[in-house]
């Protein structure tokens, strides 16, 4: 993809959206990950607050709910010194029957600068930023299946902290990739980050073999899966996104692909687990490897914060 | 109406409340958009915050629920540096049995100085204000049918910004003026300020004969109504304020006065289309009008941001 | 208790969390309510902020909902200059299976400092507390029947702001005593500083004689329970917490408990007299009582801002 092509870069290359991990070069990636690592001091509190985005305005867009995303941009947000107007989209004009486009054409009206928007519908985010004025940053905090894109630079980010190099690495993602946008994201970054065995772990249901069409190894067998593996990435069960006929039954799939001490022998003596949160205890992870030594969960949320202040940082200081 | 008998003003006839603006005089009003003016380089971000309400305490009462003008008013509060409050008070005390007064005497016991209230009962904002302990100021952000003078007062920025003088304008104001609080508000504003020529235009159920006592022609043809105009005020066909009878069908409503380009050709060739949105595209607004020349829509909602402003500043700087 | 086992206090005798009044000995309620008096001239708004929390980040944890001692806690940490993030648990992460406590350690891990946090289980702050991380301080917003003491405190101070000392006064505490965490809170924090004359006062259903253990004379009459009282604290009717058999009918409650200018007279001639709030005019108190030259109710409010000023401001400054 060409970068004038690519609708989150700017003519000279540089980010001005984040919508997906897919199309960003190697650099950009390593751009926002050193970034970040600037505001980790800001994000564990040894630096109280940063005056990058001083007068700022940073929309929160949720057009489909999530406590846990919105507080961490919040957070990066106001960090940033920037001020937040969180709309809850679903109780507003949308609600009066305003279209999509109108309801973005008037918050741009308003002088925002950085739209964080999340939607169920994939593709919503990039719909946004090919209307929003020139002024306005459009960062996708989720939408529907296709990209978390700033989960998956935190996962980078965890990586590449615990791991210092990516050209390595086993790395094994398990569980319902299917209905992952992490996945996907995380996907498109390891790839492009040069992870050399990229595995996708799950039943046959929730890992279809189209999957190896992105560069990873589809494994149905999770003893196989994460054997030798650095990174075990699990996914959460996403019950409320599946219908009957997918759903397993938590037992079952415990039995069969949630991750155990036992199992967690079989990948490498240091190998570290990630997961998104939040977490199902026995269902895909057990509560003594989610709690154990391996798992840098905890490392993953406060890192996120770190992430979302470069993200918007960057974004914010390019112009369109 | 002498000032000393205006709830809105002090013994000194200055602004302490905005509550309508009925019984504001020109001297005032434009001491308002004068004021706007000088934010308007805030609201379009060359410049990012004011320190005017630096530690004042803003709080939103929406009694009746508003995305968006609950955003513009949290917006201009903390482009002012004011610290801002939003309760949800369908879901606070007054669920509770606390009457009214109760909830607003609490709240200005919290030491608050500007309450922004919204509420479905016309009147509402008025009855606060006589109750509410002296160094706390009330903004009326629309009350029942009666009055959204906020509204009212970017109408009359956006139309001096494009016309400049009001003296010799003629102005339209189209579609469901008996539902609507900124059509009082704007010929309240339009009246004082000089407009020689108003027109409100609608059908009979939306448009009554007792408009003519406020100084408004009554036209009940789209075609006569807007004829020669140099502005074009389209309302919003509020659906959700109307019993079956009143409601008339979108295709018909939008046939005999919805705003298509050919219908506007007969207005003057430089006029001015506004609406205070949301607007329901092909109910009363053609989409091509909505976005074409015409249309300074989106200056509206800019500069709704510095009104809002100019307000909060203009009353919480003078004392009851 | 001993200090060391008092989860409240680090080892050296320092509050760290504020959970209960229980546990917490006169030095430090007394240095609450003298660091309050320091605050007072900024929630009155003579000093508009101060700089004591700047960067913190306050979270405001809402596992019961409550609009009115919400905003005030978010007030406070404003008015300190902390970022507040206010989350509705109730539509978060919880509802998608995640543990309490992964909840809370995964808001510990976005670096926040406070925790505010009301539950409608008792003992939910405890519980927290006793699993967050080092820098995280808890304050108790109310839980469950159990205790609020922030509000007792602001009843403590405001009883110190109008009677100066504890140690010769009468208080009574009014109606329905079984369901009130503010009335515990109170009479925790009334023993301590040292009131000999404490009273609870209501019909036997609403005032167990078990209240005697903690200190408290049980009155089942109202005129009996108020005569030569200094100090009056109503609670309100919690009529949502009762089930049938418990719930006495308005009126006949009004008879019995309602405070009223007639009952007054019986007590001290500059008796004052309080109430959490909401009120229920004309069920536990008389609206000429509650409007009337006793009542301090709105004083309350105003020193209940200073006093969740001085609460925050004293576990930020200690480490665990």
């Amino acid at each position: 993809m060409l970068a004038r092509q690519n609708p989150q870069l700017n003519k000279n290359g540089e980010l001005i959206h984040l919508l997906s991990t897919e199309g960003l070069s190697r650099e950009i990636l390593t751009h926002i990950l050193d970034t970040a690592s600037n505001f980790v001091s800001v994000s564990d509190r040894e630096v109280k607050k940063v005056p990058l985005l001083r007068g700022k305005s940073v929309f929160n867009l949720f057009f489909e709910n999530s406590t846990r995303t919105r507080t961490t941009f919040d957070i990066a947000a106001k960090r940033l010194s920037a001020d937040v107007f969180t709309l809850d989209i679903g109780r507003s004009s949308t609600a009066k029957g305003e279209t999509l486009l109108d309801t973005v054409a008037n918050l741009s009206a308003m002088a925002a600068d950085i739209f964080v928007v999340r939607h169920s519908e994939s593709g919503a985010p990039y719909l946004i930023a090919q209307h929003v004025a020139p002024h306005v940053h459009v960062v996708n905090a989720g939408d529907g299946r296709h990209a978390h894109p700033t989960q998956g630079l935190l996962d980078m980010y965890t990586i590449r902290h615990y791991k210092k190099d990516f050209t390595n690495l086993s790395v094994a993602i398990v569980g319902d990739v299917l209905h992952s946008r992490v996945a996907r994201s995380d996907i498109h970054a390891l790839t492009t980050l040069g992870c050399p065995d990229l595995r996708v772990v799950g039943p046959q249901t929730l890992v279809p073999e189209s999957f190896s069409a992105l560069g990873a190894r589809v494994v149905h067998n999770l003893e196989e899966g994460i054997r030798d593996a650095d990174v075990i990435i699990m996914l959460r069960l996403q019950n409320e996104r599946m219908s009957g006929a997918l759903l397993p039954s938590s037992q079952e799939y415990f039995q069969n692909f949630g991750l155990t001490p036992q199992k967690l022998q079989l990948a490498k003596p240091d190998a570290i687990v990630m997961h998104p949160g939040p977490i199902n205890r026995g269902v895909e992870i057990d509560s003594d490897v989610a709690d154990g030594p391996h798992s840098v969960i905890l490392s993953q949320v406060t890192f996120g914060i770190a992430v979302r202040m470069a993200v918007m940082s960057i974004v914010a200081g390019n112009e369109a």
